[in-house]
């Protein structure tokens, strides 16, 4: 029995909602259960040195948590002078994995920057980010869309994110904070709409893991990954 | 004529929504129109170096705004590796104006830190902070009491805070961005629930005030801090 | 009766010494009583990057104390890798304070940084470097125009600064060191030659206080300035 | 063909050397071909001091580069100020796949800081850097062992890394840097001696694979784990 | 001819002004010509962690300079976040200089920090910061000896310090900046009143040098050094 | 008799092996007995801003040490933030050191940078880097020199680095460092292939020493180097 009385595929309540900030050319206040992750779309002319003059663009994500998003107050990281470990780990796996799916020649030599601040944190944070992440930078590419910023297809296809863990020797989806601080594996799976894998990450910090486990997990993932994508397309609709 | 077509004495949409998130012992979502800052309050055992052993506890506060909360994007403070000026000077700002109202004996030996996070910033974000802190620190010091931790008035007195400003040549009250960046003299007031003063700043980077221009902005201020007390006091009710 | 026997509206013994260091377009040596703030003013031909191309020149200041220049030894700030709160206040303060008396347009698109560092402090450090530096920033406009690099008036105003504080229940001039950390309120006037107002602060980390309380340390404040003003034009004749 | 015209599942040359630095408890210089690793293994008795007091011990580990390690010189991170993303990362990644497989109880309240510094980059360092870190790791508990610190099997099982893609539509193992850089999709496979999962890191930067592609190189890290193994069991007999 | 057409074995005007700062323990503003440091000597009864319960002392120095001490204002250290290469080397050298001959077990479990700060710099700052430096501590340990607080001779001879140099050829005494800037070779000497050698550096950017020209600096330096310390020996006689 | 049974004038074993690394364009594996240090040379066709247009090139070192190169674990650098001090000094150091033979107009506007990184230390780091570095420095220009980038002399002569001091009242030459923290007197000479000086640095931390003391330092050390450049000459052969 999982501590939510959650079905061992059940994702958590998720909602997208768009348009949450006023300035920002794409936003998305995405929740899974108590997971709440206020993600925005900005839209900059300019790109990183090393990119300039190549006639493409380029997409990158900055995370951060607000200080009591948690059970406990953990220090700002504005305070303290630098991002820790796992934010930097975070805000590049976002950022690759937005990039798997956009076109950046057709993006045109511009950057769009998407920040995801978790407002609370219920466990699962950086794929709730991917997962809302996806539905401002479609926003985002929307606004430039009915500028004439933009042709075609830059946005190629869904991309989504959700946890999977073994948890008392069951796999189980979207694993909430008393799950996951309990796993014995923990494991992240970011992919399309039409199911192929962008990022695979799985980790087991107490106990190995063998590959049966590991693809009991990439089923629950695939599952997961199809719901949220579904939700991404009536949010965006 | 303002732009947002107020009289010149008139507040901008204030509410200010009690519990917003899960952890904090106090937390409130203040709105100053189109400015939305949350708020937390948070309890810990623990005082910093110099306060040890002194049988009194600390308030203090940190601001921060995410990163689109302005109509430009600007950059991370945790990314550029330290916090600016000017959020130093409204951080330091936050803590002095709670603390002037807290008897820090009563509290004991705990501190409490108050976080101001801006998700969208319209002017005012400071003064939205501090009257939004106050009813997270209420909230807080309520869940103190109700715990036995505290006893008696550890609060003395509402605390406020309004800009004021000379645009176009007539003081007004509660500048939101449009005007703030066009005014001749800015001046923020933070009092307390019986009138009287914490903190004034008042700042000409144009053109000098008389003594009679700013005794118009401080009975501005009188009028909006009285308002925003009322509030307070319906929301801590 | 003041520890330092001076009546409520009298100032410390003021000394502004000009041509103190060789290198430097202007300079002061400020000293307020045992408070003691070396000033210079350095002209550079270069500009913040956000100001550039405009027609504009600017004037900023940065502000240090030595050490030792206190009772107790305080840490190196560039040891510490940062400048503190306290410090990015107080520079920001006299870089408005200055900037509001210059005609920015008439200085041409240059810069020039002034650089308060104080050698002893006994209170109201931070009010004598906004005093000594209109000496030193008026000097080094001199030199400027004894080369024809500036025509005209670009400095509009005197500019002086003096606090004012409640002090054993009396409003009282100038505090130094021994008032200041006992007073119940501490208030910061900069106020041009006319008798106008740029910048007030005031703050009650204490007691909040009156209107009538704040408006007898205005009177004393511009009592004050209007000697410090006097003592400035005697200082540059 | 393989720019190394390496058959699809060959590993390059791996060599590890053990005892290479005079004063560590443990090191290996470890060789993926032009790959080169020096890694040490250093017993310290003192704790993070969130660990203090548990009965149990920790593994940690810190990676680098010589900013010559690669074909055009990197800024040496000391100078700028800050350990870059990618470093972090891979330094998480050792830790966490060494204690996977260290009982921390039976290692008493003390740490091993493993640090792998890479001398000469030629792809797969993180990979090269785990496989050696695990003999320098089990040569510092022989060492204790051989002083009675430790009783009994600390190390319960061999941990070794290889990295996999695929390279012109066809899967490979062990990835050189001319191959790596040019790969659709890259993984890394962390695995014990008993053929189990401890970390899978699999990315897709420029297409989505399946799942089946995937399946792929996780048979082909399968093979070059054991082999690895093997070697490790050679190397420390 | 040397620019300020002084003999070649010339010092500039040296001046040592004792007790200048109200505070400090021990003071002094030294002057080499037009250059000017001014020297604090600070005790706490705080060591180092490394040397506490060992029942010595430690005494260190800090060094900095004004930003506006030389021809081109300098960048604040505060302001960039670090002290620069040549900052660390100089205070280094200080601490060590006067270490040489303080018996650091008769001077108790304190410490002493001495910082020069430079006002304006004409060359030879490090030299003019080590003569002065034993002023100040020398009047710290005076200050020290009144309150019996050390017993017996904790300063065991007088530390001066001078640079020589060569320049058109010729070697010459106390380099100012206009001679520094030209000279082929520059060395620097640290000596104790009885003529023995605390630390020696000499550097050629330009043209390596002979022994004999090295002897004859050697040579200059003693006989400078020998007038320093009678000029220490009449200011705290 | 010297702990390791030396004459004092013997050198420790000396090796220097050329082009140990892949990608640079010169390399040097230096040891001196057991202290070891990896050094490259990186051609880059860029120069420090300051020098852009001068018509010269620039020669530049950084130098550090892996974390376990010592007895005791030191931290990283990398991961402390910063450089200290000891790592500042011999950096610039060793890059005054090889300027002295460069001739920078020759080398044309290039920079070349020289990395130090010790693999393990048993005192005289600093020596050996500068020994093995010109190596790497005169390898790196043959191989400009035999793509035409350069022409004629740009290396005017070898340059090493011996250390020597006051062990047990004797004078003795290439401290290790069982007698480095034992001596009395510490000086490293950096000299020419014909006997002149480049870089002279003597110590006293515990006892100032005498003039004939330092010329008997200085004997050793003219022994000593001459032996080093025969070997240098060896090596590049």
């Amino acid at each position: 029995m999982r501590p939510s009385r959650r079905a061992p595929d059940e994702l958590r309540a998720v909602t997208l909602e768009r348009g949450v900030v006023k300035y920002a050319e794409g936003s998305c206040l995405v929740r899974f259960g108590d997971t709440h992750v206020l993600v925005t779309a900005s839209l900059e002319e300019r790109l990183p040195p090393w990119l300039k003059g190549q006639g493409r663009g380029w997409v990158t994500a900055e995370y951060g948590m607000l200080p009591r998003a948690t059970l406990e107050r953990t220090r700002r990281e504005a305070s303290t002078g630098k991002q820790n470990g796992r934010t930097v780990e975070i805000q590049r796996l976002i950022g690759r994995s937005l990039r798997a799916t956009v076109d950046l020649e057709a993006l045109g030599e511009r950057q769009i920057t998407v920040d995801c601040d978790v407002l609370q944190a219920d466990g699962g944070t950086r794929t709730a980010s991917i997962t809302g992440a996806w539905v401002a930078l479609a926003d985002c590419l929307n606004w430039m869309a009915a500028r004439n910023m933009i042709k075609g297809k830059v946005l190629r296809d869904n991309v989504a994110a959700i946890s999977c863990g073994i948890y008392n020797g069951t796999p189980v989806l979207d694993l909430d904070y008393a799950e996951d601080s309990e796993a014995e594996t923990d494991a992240n799976f970011v992919m399309t709409g039409d199911g192929r894998i962008i990022e695979v990450q799985g980790t087991a910090e107490k106990t190995p893991f063998t590959q049966d486990e590991f693809l009991a997990l990439m089923a629950l993932a695939r599952k997961g990954v199809g719901r949220l994508v579904e939700l991404q397309k009536i949010a965006v609709a």
